[in-house]
């Protein structure tokens, strides 16, 4: 297997000259360069090793409690030591203060060097930022500070047997006790529901406060420590942990919360507004775990038919496979997967930190999971096949990325999911302000992206005004993902010369695509 | 996860109304479904229960021997005992004498159950048509009868390190030693390589008789035993098991051969004509465990979606998940891909046992090979999407499948290698007759066919006239394929009536896919 290479210059390459990020007033492009590019020594030194090891070995529930792959606690306690759990937490608390498009380099390569590692430790912004938004002054300053320094991890404690995409149907139950209030029921598929890196767990827990049958207007959120401040055990046991095809060194557990304390984070009733806040962080996220993904797809591809012999030239030398058209057309579309899905992603991320595009991010959130999530698995798809029995052996990699890369198109939200919200809410929502923000985006990447853009429109409008959009989504979205990751490619391609180190091969890619450079 | 359901109604159906199997002068109606329900009966009760068990605990390599999983040795002794390995061979070695066409129903039914057993089990019926086409009557007397009662399984030994697609790259060498040979060199990828199930292993290698430059023409085919009549083993050892993506309870072998004594099956340089007449054998078995995979994904994702509840209908009633449009579209792709590629294997194979079509079967097979484990991946993948976090657990069943099913569109040839193969060499050879075949079946498959037919005509002589078929190989192979599946579907849906048990569904599916009925 190849080792893990950092794909660095692709990243600064898409944040400052296809994002922009340079609009943002508190980009410092060396600073940026910088973090990323010492975050990527670290990831390939000490985070990727761990990354084969622990989905050969996988995490184990021994008397209730779950342990890590070998290595794990430690690799996990330099990161926190460094500082890297609390990046874009608020200095006030503890954080660095750095922003959203800093942070995503920094998680794009994180998951491409161990996907499960950074899944557990992945969901601290997400809380810090709900408790920005929904906790007290009293929440944030008891809370953040122990999430940005590592001490605790976080997790989303939301699913649960028979309520996954369907919310309405959950049945944890909270009850005001004093000033508190206890949680009742069980929970399922919680991403680091336990483990034994940090010294506590915050788990954010969806619970019903209304009557059984109020729908989502009654539920509402929770802070539940694992640990209480009087030294206890609070009453969360891990009843199972998940035998999955992938992402192994992720404990995925099913929770029992059997009178839990908990503190109710906003409004009572307000729960599935908080939630969304932390779910669309973590969509973004997931979005650019499939993006880790198929730039790993694309590297370890290229690596492997670099040097792989095979066949003979015209003059009858021996040749490598990656002068076979059919492997080269592979390798590239990989390539362009990644390079395009990174573009969107970042596009997205910069207009949100930049405050003023709120429909615009709104609508492209669920266009950035669905698509990256769905090119990640076709890459490394792609680059199992480029290294054909090889790509199905353990050893070399390829089949791993696949497998771990499978579960994005899955969670926080199927890509069936995200396919019916952009057909039927993203397309009403605000008047059709989001629609006509991504039309917008379309047109104004160039070329013959104002006819495409066009084209869209009337799709949207056929959809928006159809007996059916849930049978129409998929359709729709395919068609909204292509042109989307085909204007970012142009995007891409215009910005190329701005970066002479990988210009040639990024514009190989976008050829192949028809995308004039 | 659901048990599985051998598909016999749509297998008898296809064989029996789509390919028309009772134009064959040996076809009994009757006989072959009481077989095929017969097999699909042990199946179910037998060698399915073994499929996860043995994924769970794969082989083992215990002081050079290959030891399979629990259970499956003393399934194979009941399979061989009944009669199975022989289903095909001819009645006068031992064997029942049935035509290729009941082989099929029970090899898909076999795959779809436990595709690591079938695995290696599977390469017997190749073996027995290459002697019956290159061996010497001694050969066939010595050899047939072991293979065809069981008490040996049989192996192809081609692909060494550096020598996959690329034959011409052989170094396994044979010198001659009185009246035998003697082989030395290394093999990998050898499927079943070593098992203690059969009391001995019949291994066909591809070892090089002329100089080293000799290429593919310097090539030749051997008979090596592994236990010799004498009683001693064979200088052919086990030096390593794979770890794979899926199929862990097929062994696949690194063979060392020192020495080994072996016999010259067919003529001195003639290896390569040999292995295509046992691998074009094989490379349609392994397209019925593309359809396979594909039908099991069919039926796992149907049992699932029919049980699991989520969301509420337009009168506030509690609906299964089938009754999403995302869902059925899913689940009908799966089955479309499933009843389309069966349609196909069988069109060609019942061609083939008919005999008059020589050219027509040659193109058609990697027609099959590519479209069906393209198919069976499909699928795999869709089922695990239809099943949602569930998709991803080891105990639903979809994730295994689609591990298992991977493999599909890589050994046996890749898909890239069959791509060019009917780019190049199928357009061409015997003066177009094949291409010209090809075109007749989707002229006579009714409806718009006689306009895709011309279509594809014109395409084939553009991509036959271009300077660098390599490069037009993907492209023109997937328009192939999916020309040749929707022709399928065609002659499908005008059956359909046929069966009045799956005509529904079998309706249902070819509309969703624009085919008439």
């Amino acid at each position: 297997m190849s080792d893990f290479h950092a794909p660095v210059d692709d990243i600064l390459f898409s944040l400052r000259h296809v994002a922009r990020a340079d609009r943002l007033a508190d980009w410092d492009d060396e600073l940026a360069g910088e973090i990323i590019g010492h975050f990527a020594s670290f990831a390939e030194g000490r985070i990727a090793p761990l990354d084969a090891s622990g989905d050969a070995q996988g995490c184990r529930l021994e008397n209730g409690r779950v342990r890590m792959p070998d290595g794990f606690a430690e690799v996990y306690a330099e990161l926190a030591g460094q500082g890297w759990q609390g990046l874009s937490a608020p200095e006030e608390f503890g954080g660095q203060g750095l922003n959203g498009a800093v942070r995503a380099g920094v998680s794009e390569i994180f998951s491409g060097a161990n996907h499960s590692l950074q899944m557990v430790t992945s969901l601290v912004p997400g809380a810090i930022s709900v408790l920005m938004r929904f906790g007290t002054d009293e929440q944030r300053e008891a809370y953040i500070p122990p999430l940005a320094v590592g001490r605790w991890l976080s997790t989303m404690a939301l699913t649960e047997p028979g309520a996954g995409s369907d919310l309405a149907a959950i049945r944890a139950r909270a009850v005001k006790d004093g000033d508190a209030w206890r949680i009742d029921g069980e929970k399922i598929f919680i991403s680091g529901g336990d483990q034994d890196m940090s010294e506590g767990v915050f788990h954010l827990v969806l619970a019903r406060t209304g009557p059984a049958d109020s729908g989502v207007r009654g539920l509402s959120l929770f802070a539940c420590l694992s640990d209480l401040p009087d030294g206890s055990r609070n009453a969360i046991g891990v009843t199972r942990i998940e035998e999955k095809l992938g992402l192994h060194a992720s404990p995925t557990c099913q929770l029992a919360f059997d009178g839990a304390v908990g503190e109710l984070i906003g409004e009572e009733g307000g729960g599935l507004k908080a939630m969304f806040a932390m779910m669309n962080h973590a969509r973004l996220d997931v979005a650019l775990q499939g993006v880790a993904h198929a730039a790993r797809a694309a590297d370890l591809a290229r690596s492997y038919a670099a040097e792989r012999k095979q066949g003979r030239d015209a003059n009858g030398r021996e040749i490598t496979i990656d002068q076979h058209p059919d492997v080269a057309r592979m390798i590239e579309e990989c390539d362009a997967l990644a390079i395009g899905g990174r573009a969107l992603c970042h596009i997205a991320l910069v207009a949100e930190e930049l405050g003023a595009a709120h429909d615009f991010v709104e609508f492209m959130t669920p266009v950035c999971k669905y698509f990256c999530t769905e090119a990640g698995t076709r890459a490394a798809d792609l680059a199992i096949q480029v290294m054909g029995g090889y790509g199905y052996l353990r050893e070399y990699g390829a089949e791993q990325n696949w497998r771990d890369a499978r579960i994005c198109s899955i969670y926080e939200g199927t890509s069936g999911i995200h396919a019916r919200t952009t057909a039927t809410r993203s397309l009403s929502m605000n008047g059709g302000a989001g629609a006509r923000a991504f039309a917008g985006f379309l047109r104004e990447s160039g070329g013959d992206f104002a006819g495409l853009a066009e084209k869209w429109e009337a799709e949207a409008k056929r959809v928006a005004a159809s007996d059916d959009a849930a049978a129409e989504a998929h359709g729709f979205m395919e068609l909204t993902c292509d042109f989307a990751w085909r204007a970012a490619l142009a995007r891409v391609a215009r910005a190329s010369e701005a970066a002479p180190a990988i210009s040639d091969r990024i514009d190989r890619v976008c050829e192949r695509f028809g995308i004039a450079t």
